[in-house]
């Protein structure tokens, strides 16, 4: 990806708020990324919670994806469900229709789709709900793609359906030697310096390699990395990512450009 | 709307199982209606019983609309919330959305929009209601119709608005010389004997009438009659005013064709 | 547990409508078993439901079960979710808490506790889940037995925790010649003829034996039958138990009692 | 209740984070106050996030009471629900429970109930819904008081029932001249001035007086002060209040005591 004029998609989940609830600083990420991975209600954001996200993400010009999960409020979409894959397509597509009319009512639209939390993890290697979610996406449209984690078996699923895989990469995790992510039972699994995350992404975005923790240089397919936003230290990190990425000549751009 | 050739619209609720539980005979009603009022999530309808309803609607050629309501999976829509009007539009967008994305993985579509319940009811008189349901639809679509009770504030926002708004009856209740609906408090409330019920419907759909539980001849304005499918002999009255219309020459078809 | 006059506990699933939907034929269980296992709002079963079906069984002189599960109203508690260890115990503890107080407002109260669906399987071999809810019940009370299949992982948690721990064995149920259930994707999985499964609950009651599918008689520990409430011909089924025990000489009360 | 010895209660809403969310400032309340009104589920608080505000509680030595709600999480318990006396009796007595459970688990237990948000608002007026939450205490324990407002509905129903009623007062609220709180959609409805707060509370606990925001002297009957945890500022005004009354020799304990 990284050519003549490099460039890269930085993303974020917004709209994790609910009802009387706040979480992360949404305008803060819509400075710094070119993506945002909105959340559809099933694991957080209510309906005017996610008209407004995509209000802001409309004004801050971020391109709007549906962040799509397990029907689990009170667990935030991190835990496992064991759902026939019936459900679970049923559920994605539900999802995605109604971000896209609250999208659609402020001058957006989906562009693509970001699985969640335990979906995000589960379907890196469980075929069923991988593909139930590789249809659901399908049944909404063809030419929508999905942002997820390279290697997956979801990535697999996409690309055998016809649609669009995108890879990413996480700016503040640790990369082993075999390019899977540091446990987060492990020390080093999340990088703190600012400094050292935002030096990582400019070489990811100009040579396409990513330094794991032991120095390796690992090829990456990445064509978005992904920033968190409810991490403390979150937008000073996005914020240094950016401006280091900018320096460097580095266009930041939604990859559905 | 009576004209040359009398047509009128059958509708009825459907999509109101949930999870384990089911509710009504949609089968059945399928082959009475023209027009299926899908429940949408918010009163009642998991994702994979809507995109189940929705299947079957556009096999049996039953036109599907939206079935919205108050966020109140407890209360089956049926109570009164004091929501804020933004509150109320973003989640009436929400779940037209959604429906409209099951409905078109199934080759169907969000052809119309009927308030549920209690919504329903309130939409009547509450104008800040009224008038959020109807901002809804329109950020929808501005050629969605609204199906509403006649003389409501909702019609008079729908057409304030420049949406359709369609006036519907109910075939098994009886009205009030005035054209009200008689008080489910009150004997008469509901009407049981399908002969009169179909007979009285036939009037309205040729003559543009329908009689007053005291023999009054009322002027109708309904363009589609609400059958219920959840009272027992639901099934039985719906399928008899179908064949009596029929029998009178009187096309079933949705007010949308 | 077969003595000189032998005796057997019979327990049913009940409370399992919610809101506007209904669920199974209660008053009919009622007649026939003597303990009810009670929804308590996570899978099924509203505050209202609950106290009806708390009221009913005092009328019917049961015992009230505390029928806990999975925070998945949407999917009835059959779905295993991945939560933690603690926050499956706290809402074993909520629920139980809450049953409890609709039943003594009514004169009842809980006297034991059984785990529901995708709950009561999981813990038949997941230590931590199984563990967390021994805790919960423990933490409401140490005299609270609990309702669970023989040879279970929970069962021997409840034991090492102190606690009593009920086995129960399936009236419907085929049962393989090692004594385990005969997988619901198997033919024989679902015994369908009346008069063969009051026969075995006969034998189990006065002689402490399972006949297993293929003939063998299995020794089994059982106190407790469960009747399924959900299934066709359920009410037949557990009507022709309950008639065949009495006149076995059998007698039929809770494991409590 | 000012005598010899001055005493007052004040209390304030805490447990009302969700799953991952969080709200108010738990601990910082916890050092000011001698009554938690803890979050049973409905609008906030999940089994979790209720046991350790329970465990908190009780090693902070302050007073656990029920906290009931509307069941509405998307609009935390602030908006009026229709739903039947029944519905609502049911709803409350099954939190009280589940909250009473969970209490009792690290050493608590329910000591009063008060209703939260819409629901207290309420019953200030609405005869059946005031009738149904004294209905539900006095099913779980005639011996519960309730926190209301002075000349509520609701207060005069738990008298009436032979259910002790402790009138509150609001620590931040402006008082109009005939006793009523200043609306919030008037200036002066939020005092912010922890010193005027902090000399109003001093008087009511040794005067049994409220300075109306005309400067009027009111008499109040009061035993307790609610202070507003999720507000600015809310922490220090409470600690002012907490200070200022031990300096002027009143003791702070709950009106169980």
């Amino acid at each position: 990806m990284p050519g003549n004029a490099p460039a890269i998609d930085l993303n974020s989940d917004v709209g994790e708020s609910f009802g009387n609830w706040t979480m992360g600083d949404d305008p803060a990420m819509f400075r710094s990324v070119s993506s945002a991975n909105v959340a559809c209600g099933f694991h957080a954001g209510d309906p005017s919670i996610i008209a407004q996200t995509c209000r802001d993400a409309v004004d801050a010009g971020v391109t709007i994806g549906a962040h799509v999960a397990y029907r689990d409020l009170a667990g935030f979409g991190r835990r496992f469900l064991d759902c026939s894959p019936q459900e679970l397509a049923d559920d994605v597509l539900y999802q995605i229709g109604a971000l896209d009319a609250l999208a659609r009512s402020v001058g957006g639209a989906v562009r693509y789709v970001k699985p969640h939390g335990a979906l995000y993890n589960t379907i890196v290697h469980h075929e069923a709900h991988a593909k139930a979610v590789v249809d659901a996406v399908k049944a909404f449209s063809r030419s929508l793609p999905l942002l997820l984690l390279p290697g997956s078996v979801a990535l697999a699923e996409a690309e055998r359906a016809g649609l669009r895989g995108v890879p990413e990469a996480f700016a503040d995790r640790g990369y082993n030697p075999d390019g899977t992510l540091v446990s987060r039972r492990e020390p080093n699994a999340v990088l703190h310096d600012e400094n050292r995350v935002a030096a990582n992404m400019v070489r990811l975005a100009t040579e396409g390699t990513i330094t794991a923790i032991d120095g390796t240089d690992l090829q990456s397919p990445a064509e978005s990395i992904c920033m968190h936003g409810d991490t403390s230290g979150a937008v000073q990190i996005s914020t240094a990512v950016r401006r280091e990425l900018e320096k460097a000549g580095v266009t930041i751009r939604s990859f559905t450009a």
